[in-house]
């Protein structure tokens, strides 16, 4: 059994994987990334997102989609791989994130669609015309120690937000205070608690680690994730990332949310969509 | 041979698939929605749509991704559908779009994961924020009669071109009288020549079915699309369509085109994000 992990820090260590087999992997989804009742989808994503760098000849994620079947729960899980095609500069494949259920049965949790690259490889010109986020420095944005007391903002396991040095714009922050702003809109700084830098794994993360921008619009009730699709554009630089999340489309029982991740160096690193369920209450 | 086609347009005829065994469909590339050497890939989104849709127990496309990994060419094909999951109001699959080579391999042109659901079934609530395009009204767009005389605008074959009916923005057609705005932006009203009205399946076709914001940007070249997500998110009303495409990332050789199309009565009926390859040359 190969043990292919990076580093010592608790991303890295929450999204090893184990190759028991060609093209299949082990791994433990760890309860250090649940939210109320949740294992994260962006940690689910980034643990795909590591099986998949291991299986194909491609080391970096350039356009990576998941669909979120059934919920995950922390504890053992088996990802299996396909290579649906190898190129000089693109490779692509598909994973599936399985977890046996009380009767033995694989219970499928995620189905991953992905191409890979390799980002150092990609030519250096910039034309983005996109501009980074408006958000207040970083002193002067909200985490969690900022929170009210008990009882104010999310019931239930916040495990996540010990891995995670997340500073909300305050902009955006209303509905911890219960006063939503009521514009599909969500604004925060990104770090590792622990320290480690950004890589193209840990944006699979990023792109889904804030609070839903359904919070902002008053919107009451869970927002789960149907499917998610990240491209991820350039190597992040070194430091803190900005994220800004957007919906402007919130109908018929569903939204989306656009995410931006800008690095350190004002480069746009990652850009996601994501369509999830949004059943309005009252 | 369950032959399943709706109607006797040029779309439905040229989308048609014909079942031959479980989850396996015949189906024939038209040369009719080829541009320049390519068959165009929402057409080739469609087709599979089209195919998904007869596979899985819920009718309508909500998320469709699609990865390109070899060029089509018109004539025959197969595709081969999988049920991923079954749920109450979503049904997920994958499908695998295969042409045979002059040696009888099967080669796979397209690979698409996708979430099925319905929906007229969907809650009638609109909170949506966006806004439709600001194009001219249709009699002053421009359509392909006033395209200026041969060798300005497009190589090769056209013949999609005569499928639709697409009326430029005369603000996002500058590249045909060469003098393009240098903006990442291109927008047209949308509908099928034959007059065939909108539906799920015809907006997986139109959300590729502008010339390339590329072109607007004065990049020469082709731009192949590597892959493509959809969100169908209304049932569109007759009558035509509105579709405003949007680059603002354009950088290490790749950039992103996000579609939103809007129907007659100004609902945003279907967003995408396509991944693409632009090389600069010069």
């Amino acid at each position: 059994m190969a043990l292919v992990t990076l580093g010592n820090s608790e991303f890295d260590r929450d999204t090893a994987v184990s190759r028991r087999a060609p093209g299949v992997y082990d791994a433990h989804l760890s309860a250090g990334w649940t939210i109320i009742q949740a294992v994260n989808g962006g940690y689910l994503l980034a643990l795909m997102g590591r099986a998949l760098g291991e299986a194909l000849p491609h080391p970096d994620p350039l356009s990576v989609t998941a669909h979120y079947l059934t919920a995950s729960v922390p504890g053992p899980a088996v990802i299996r791989t396909e290579v649906v095609r190898t190129g000089r500069t693109l490779s692509t494949g598909t994973a599936r994130l399985l977890q046996t259920d009380e009767d033995g049965n694989e219970i499928e949790r995620l189905r991953v669609l992905a191409s890979y690259g390799d980002l150092d490889a990609l030519p250096d010109d910039v034309r983005t015309t996109a501009k980074p986020p408006a958000i207040p420095p970083y002193e002067h944005c909200l985490g969690a120690d900022d929170a009210p007391g008990e009882g104010t903002a999310i019931p239930g396991s916040t495990a996540i937000t010990e891995r995670l040095d997340l500073r909300l714009d305050p902009a955006t922050a209303g509905w911890a205070v219960g006063a939503p702003s009521g514009k599909g809109e969500m604004r925060a700084w990104f770090g590792l608690a622990d320290g480690r830098d950004p890589d193209p794994l840990s944006l699979l993360l990023t792109v889904d680690a804030l609070p839903p921008t359904a919070f902002e619009m008053g919107l009451l009730g869970w927002v789960p994730t149907v499917e998610l699709t990240a491209h991820i554009r350039h190597r992040p630089a070194p430091g803190p990332l900005r994220v800004a999340i957007t919906t402007r489309n919130l109908a018929g029982g569903f939204l989306e949310e656009d995410a931006e991740v800008w690095d350190s160096q004002d480069r746009l690193v990652a850009q996601s969509r994501q369509l999830a369920r949004a059943v309005l209450q009252g």
